[in-house]
């Protein structure tokens, strides 16, 4: 095992109605001027919104909001609201949504202090040192922010999808997660949170970093319960406990509780990150393709965690054979993702049957250098060979 | 699933050679002085103290010592803490040992800015407003105190052992956590931490609150790795990788990882600490004594989450009868604990062949109430069967 540290400050309230305690935790937090980050019209719908101005109201803090955020976040909209906060001064970001939202208003927090381009940040020219901190009311669970200091935002005139890691600065102070608030979600909208939170633990999973026993079976057991979940949840939108369950799993799989101690793999987030930058599609769809081709060609090249997961969590029995165990394993995996989740598991099912691999594949080498170096060592043409496998 | 909030905002630095880290931990926690508590001669043998003394001098940071904490943390040391902090006025408390040195330094840490007796604060007569912030290096993983706002202390006078829980105010700042450290622990001691350990999780997942999967496969995957590092820790003392995998799990049994959304069950605990504070045993083996009596009597009264325990982490097959398994998952457990560990499974074994069984029980429900609450529902004529199931 490495050495490791781990730090997750992040206050979780969790449960029923918790998005009531909205204002009171902004003011126990230090709150007096806060910049609202939302989406579209489902949270205005729904009157959670409404909720939340009256829970600030109440505690007398005063607010101004940026909507609009999309999904697969750009710089536009966090320019368009570095703009807004030069005029408002907020000294609290408050972003009401997933992922997108989160990552949007977490820019916005570290461009705020910065004299030149955020994106500085994006591409390793600048660090931030100080930033406008941050709580989250999250209503899909996916991403992980709430619980992070990733954020990813898509440059639109280079198409470049770029991350940002700052766990002590952008680390929310706290997240309000009412499962309740999950239950409207479209099922694509589940489902894809759902593949999203899965390939989140399985980059940390996947890793020679050997003797750690813990984290392994902390991720075995967040899959285990992830998959029994969903199975709930795609059959019954209004199941609460089940939505509850994945809603906090969506948090652990990414506050680093699986990550302890090990070298963790993000190569198929980047090789997903260069599909939804090209053709903007949704993020936990992209993995549900990408996934399958690259436990396939692990299963051939570096079985032995592949195999391990497809005999804990995959219901494969252990036959000798670590290859043959991994790829009946990743078939299990895959066939689920399609069955269950209905998710595209081919860029064919995504809608891209002819996607221009060879474009993807020099932009991702070009970002992450000439090998990928994580769980397999990853060269130009292994990456080739596994955007081919997810063709069809 | 119950609401429930998750926060853990404690930073663990953990790894070989940490302890040197201390004194720029204690500064960034804003340390000026420091009051180190510690227990006998091998903090200081091992050269340690010496070290943790130095990164303290290089960071200017002054101190003072409280040596001569014993093993289940007495009143009396309390009290010479508090005597001790009058004079030198410390701003941080730094306990370096396991978790009696730890709860010795919460309990002064918490007693520093009250005018009355300490002691309050563990009847519940008052309840701790302020505390002298505390930072841990952990020599003995079992109690997870480095991670959790709780401390038990033993009134000397009266015998009763007494637990405060401040889940805000005394959780540690940080916690350096080098498993080298714990590789010269006698195997005795060894062995009691992993038990405590195990009780800690097993507490949280014996708890009626349904539809929390998600709590259920942590603390399954904990067990699972315990018990497999506890084979080979037990085997090789110094097997880095399994001290380093023990070590963590005694830390998230503890932090409200698996606690999340449930009712717990502490009662095994209390039934417990009666033990130990009447006969002086080591709390973990204590644990190794009631904890399958209290198994035992589970899978006859509410089996359920017994049965789901046998198949999931201790090799039963599903019969289709749940006291049938977690009967026979119940007498694994126990050859484990005392084939693996070494541990003492009954009363004879803890060399006390004939315990005050009726005081014990008397104390207990005075101290808990006329029916225990939890997992199951237990009064006086329970729990004297429970403790008389422990006898041999």
């Amino acid at each position: 095992m490495n050495n490791f540290t781990f730090y997750s400050p992040t206050e979780f309230v969790f449960g029923r109605g918790t998005e009531s305690q909205t204002g009171e935790l902004c003011k126990r937090y230090g709150a007096t001027r806060v910049m609202i980050v939302y989406g579209g019209g489902s949270v205005v719908r729904s009157g959670l919104l409404e909720k939340v101005k009256e829970s600030l109201q109440a505690q007398g803090i005063s607010f101004c909001e940026l909507p609009g955020v999309h999904p697969n976040p750009i710089d536009t909209k966090v320019y368009e609201g570095l703009e807004l906060a030069k005029s408002f001064q907020p000294d609290f970001m408050l972003p009401v949504g997933g992922g997108s939202t989160i990552d949007t208003a977490k820019a916005i927090a570290a461009g705020y202090y910065y004299e030149g381009d955020f994106w500085d940040f994006y591409i390793g020219k600048a660090k931030p040192v100080k930033a406008l901190p941050l709580g989250v009311v999250l209503t899909i669970p996916a991403a992980g922010s709430e619980g992070s200091g990733n954020t990813v935002i898509t440059n639109t005139r280079t198409h470049v999808k770029n991350g940002l890691r700052m766990p002590m600065l952008l680390r929310p102070k706290f997240a309000v997660m009412n499962p309740e608030l999950t239950m409207t979600l479209p099922a694509w909208q589940t489902a894809s949170g759902i593949s999203d939170m899965m390939a989140h633990i399985l980059e940390r999973y996947l890793s020679n970093t050997p003797e750690v026993q813990i984290g392994d079976r902390l991720a075995e057991g967040m899959l285990l319960a992830i998959m029994e979940m969903a199975e709930r949840v795609m059959k019954d939108p209004m199941d609460y406990d089940a939505r509850a369950n994945i809603m906090w799993c969506g948090t652990i799989a990414h506050n680093d509780t699986c990550s302890l101690g090990r070298q963790e793999d993000w190569f198929s987030h980047a090789m997903e990150h260069e599909i939804s930058a090209e053709y903007d599609v949704t993020h936990g769809a992209g993995l549900a393709v990408i996934f399958p081709a690259f436990l396939q060609y692990a299963s051939t090249h570096n079985p032995h965690k592949v195999a391990q997961l497809a005999h804990r969590v995959l219901g494969v029995a252990d036959s000798g054979n670590p290859s043959h165990d991994a790829l009946q394993g990743t078939m299990v995996l895959k066939t689920w993702l399609h069955d269950v989740l209905h998710m595209p598991v081919t860029f064919a099912q995504l809608g891209i049957p002819s996607p221009d691999l060879e474009l993807m594949n020099t932009r991702l080498h070009k970002l992450k250098g000439e090998i990928l170096n994580g769980y397999m060592q990853l060269d130009a043409a292994a990456t080739l060979e596994i955007y081919k496998l997810a063709l069809d």
